[in-house]
């Protein structure tokens, strides 16, 4: 069984190729493979699978990522993951540079990237549903609640973001987000840059998050009275740029293939 | 450039073959392949190299450990490391099963193991320096101090050793351990069988450690009035066996190799 670790602004992925999906990735063996200590280490699996073999012939995607957490539950979509997935495909010589799409739990994802490089991810159009607060560390920001398929209240604020301490999942009106909420904590620097840090539900603080990204440069623009504009978004795993054109969004950033390899049968076999 | 990944009781390595000691292992480097997210992720770096070709045909040992610390810095020896060394000779086919000898840094380990299974390594002899205490959540422990060539605090506890907060750096005396000092806190079960977790210093609580799981045994063999005896110590990351034989210490347990392959040449063309 061949796979290789990439990541996208570390978030961290072993991908699994899976052409006609013969592959039986159980929930076990992907919590094994994602394990940091006893298997590879990753936050999820990416299987990469025909669309075909799965019986998707509809979807006009001919390749489609089948997201898992590290846990081994199922994901529907995955912004950095999309990202890398992508970046996989075109350098194993399955995709060709240029315009693709990607199929996804949450629908076909457009991607476009070169040989090298950037990759871009259309991630769809940002909802935005009103103001919202969150309580970090015993302080209440103001913010703004978004949703990108998944629920997100980003805060800007005036301090650096280095200072926060996101240790412990902050509070929130449960009543306006009744499955949780991603919050993102950053604070505009001027000229379309921004810095964030994100908390995840479930995961907790995170190095980067592709969906917090889009709603925070929603939330930036939102604060200048604006819907569109390009945002350099620098989180603690890289920086990602956001383009929103007033009708959808766009996620570009690094998708970097680290190494590939093979598991060894006997760790195999003893899953 | 290729590398096996592998863990003995889940403190995990990146084996990095280099036989004629013709790689340049960077700290850097090493502090990048050990990176979690961006990397492989690993505990630290074996590098395989032949001591003839460190100029170190003396040591009576063909294979040397160049063991490094995730951090990129050089450590002398790691007891769970010189296993899952062992188990690579081993496979590789570098060496014969049976008994062999590992040059590192603290001198030749001999080990002892078969095609496959179960790694032993002789882990030298313990030094018993006297009683100890360390605080840990506010509570104190009686201990005994311990060298393994590094500084050991081992206390028996009453409670199950799953209730322990070990968040937090222990409390100890400055003066006992001017260079600090690993917390072991176990618990005997009867039959030679011992709970355990560690605080490592520099690292916080850790899955597994093979010179406190030793000073570990000491310790309980000397709440009994004993030098000797065998030992099986259950740490977070598996169970080891310790074997004291009243001169020296022996540590026994499972060496697992998960997965090899081959570092990406533009990622490494990056470091």
């Amino acid at each position: 069984m061949r796979f290789v670790k990439g990541h996208g602004t570390e978030n961290d992925f072993v991908i699994v190729p899976d052409p006609d999906g013969s592959l039986d990735l159980t929930p076990s063996l992907v919590a094994a493979l994602c394990d940091r200590r006893a298997g590879i280490g990753a936050d999820g699996v990416l299987r990469v699978v025909r669309s075909k073999a799965l019986g998707r012939d509809d979807l006009g995607a001919e390749w489609f990522m089948d997201y898992r957490n590290a846990d081994g539950s199922i994901a529907e979509m995955c912004g950095n993951g999309v990202r890398v997935f992508a970046r996989y495909l075109v350098d194993a010589g399955l995709a060709a540079p240029g315009d693709l799409a990607v199929g996804t739990r949450a629908g076909v994802r457009p991607v476009s990237l070169g040989a090298t490089g950037d990759v871009t991810v259309d991630m769809g159009a940002p909802e935005v549903l009103g103001k919202g607060r969150a309580v970090v560390s015993g302080r209440s920001y103001a913010g703004l609640r978004i949703s990108m398929g998944n629920p997100h209240l980003a805060c800007a604020i005036d301090e650096p973001v280095a200072g926060l301490d996101l240790t412990h999942a902050p509070g929130f009106n449960a009543a306006a987000f009744p499955e949780g909420v991603n919050v993102e904590l950053f604070r505009p620097l001027g000229d379309g840059r921004v810095e964030m840090r994100v908390h995840e539900r479930g995961s907790g603080e995170t190095r980067s998050c592709g969906t917090g990204t889009v709603a925070t440069a929603v939330a930036a623009a939102h604060a200048e009275g604006r819907t569109t504009g390009t945002w350099e978004i620098a989180v603690p795993g890289g920086v990602l740029t956001v383009i929103l054109d007033g009708t959808t969004s766009f996620l570009r950033g690094p998708a970097v293939l680290v190494a590939e390899g093979e598991l060894r049968p006997d760790w195999l076999a003893a899953r």
